[in-house]
């Protein structure tokens, strides 16, 4: 039997919902710069694919503290992580980061809700200093609201899109898979300013 | 001051020659699927940028071995690896991994250089069951050529294409750049087969 | 000699506000279903290539009238136009759109323009049953503001991005070139409804 | 009731086996140039959706010669011309361009066939001074062949790849659509030579 990798997380967890896919998770991981021991916050929780991605990652001196407002996402979020044996790295927690973070001091923020122009104040307040605040969004009209938001607090405020495009691999005939997957979405990026401190 | 990113760390490194970019380095990281603790097999070196991003994300416990043919590659490398502190989690080694890779039960080997069909029973070899083999190459004609010589020594076989679009930020007029990277390389991976054995 | 082609006429006209490029003059012309001896009416003038290129594609039975506010730019175009011997098909007209398309029974209206939203009436009462309108416009912003206008008056109203990837050719070596253009604009296309007559 | 668009013909020609699509038949037609009274060798026929697309824009001065060494396929596609009333406009001849196209003196010539580079000399022969060759093909290896039959007898010689993305049109919410067509294949584009005559 094979061990599993990041791509069997993927499968596992797949749902109609699941709009990250492992190139934004990849990305995020990177863009987060999380290393060994890191302490992330991040909401919604979703599926948790990236939640339990980054337990994966970091190890097991890492702390993920999740949010979302959903009692049932939550549940069923655990319970996957608990069959990966990855539960013990993850704070499952109730809660509406709009309104605030608990947790102060924190490496890296991730958000992937419906307003997070609501919660970038939150995301400020939370993060240590020069600490990375990364969006996930399908629409630019959020792109450019989150933005308009994280211009004052934030520098090095950058958006991208990544594509992934698939090949077909056959004999004399490698070429670009006919149909895919042409949008997810939009990934923004920015690190806490130390100006306003 | 900020403290170094990965950003930072793909910034201090780029060169003229330097073909594999941040959306690339992250998602082979999560192609390998390396935690903490890993072992990685890399080759070549070239500048350095992924050997040391993979130092960075997989943490003190890790070890990366990384070959090359070229002498004065390794000593640039190593150099900009002593300057991030991360030198002592990284192995460099003189050397052809189309003739041999010394270590074995390796997680992981990764291959960036122009003939990687040469050096893939290499990989097999030096691979852990189950292990992951992934490739990058900027042309189609390398893909079919590593493809056909995966193909029965590894499953799960694969190849993508991963592109990054970055958006111009501004009020009411948020878009895509006009101009930017339209091609890097495709990334192949597959899992060392147990039939075999 | 060679005799001129449309990229020839491309090159001539190109100018640093250029942002029709051949791909998306090319997919205009056809959405918008000209075939020799049609009447069509266009604003803005701009660099006058898409004026020009409907003029040469539509043949000498054609009729391209072309409205801008400005008179220094239609002068520019009008010049183009008379060096390519394609003048007589043309009516430039100096005048605002959004106020009042003079002509009737028009079988395509185009418009390339910062707020075509305030002329779609214009295109509407200008138009045959059935005519098509197309339009160009860099930002999504612009694209839902001008779906917006169009979705009571137009049926098969529908978005489109064109990208063009440019590939270098050399023996063993063909791959995409690394850097290109990501973005011009989007096409957004609708047939004058006959509902409301 | 509607008249009919190129997007209808489109629609009503569509098969399984279609690979050209409207944003490549545009293009092709603005490449060669092809305004009206202009005469056209094409090969294969194929659906004949670039027959009929090219007889519809070139109008009823044109000629458009189709070949193709398929009797059913031709059938076919005569029958669709037929139908659209532009059957007068079109020959359709049986037989192989590999071995000989019979016209001469030739505007434009167009391969959507699978070793276009086996005819690369029968349109050279055919072509008129500076006459275009446009060639469709949907691998990289084929590029590549193509290009190399090309290289010696023709002049501004450059492929590039059309990638169309469609979006999704609502209120506060347009974005790309999730899944599309990802690829149709290569156009490559080139001029015949006058250095050897």
């Amino acid at each position: 039997m094979l061990k599993p990798t990041p791509f069997d997380i993927y499968r596992g967890l797949k749902r109609p919902t699941q709009v990250l896919y492992p190139k934004d998770v990849a990305y995020i991981l990177y863009m987060i710069g999380a290393k060994p021991g890191s302490t992330v916050v991040e909401a919604g929780t979703g599926s948790g694919f990236l939640t339990i991605s980054m337990a994966y990652f970091l190890g097991e001196s890492s702390k993920i503290i999740t949010y979302d407002v959903r009692d049932d996402t939550q549940r069923s979020a655990k319970k996957n992580a608990d069959f990966l044996g990855l539960a013990d790295r993850i704070i499952f927690k109730l809660g509406d980061v709009r309104e605030k973070i608990e947790e102060t001091d924190i490496d890296a923020v991730f958000f992937d809700m419906p307003d997070p122009w609501n919660a970038v104040k939150s995301a400020y307040d939370s993060l240590s200093p020069s600490g990375s605040l990364v969006v996930f969004v399908p629409t630019i009209i959020q792109v450019e609201k989150t933005f308009m938001s994280m211009r004052d607090l934030f520098v090095d405020v950058h958006a991208e899109e990544l594509m992934s495009r698939e090949y077909q691999l056959k004999e004399n005939a490698v070429r670009p898979k006919s149909i895919g997957v042409w949008h997810t979405g939009y990934i923004i990026y920015g690190r806490k300013s130390l100006k306003g401190d």
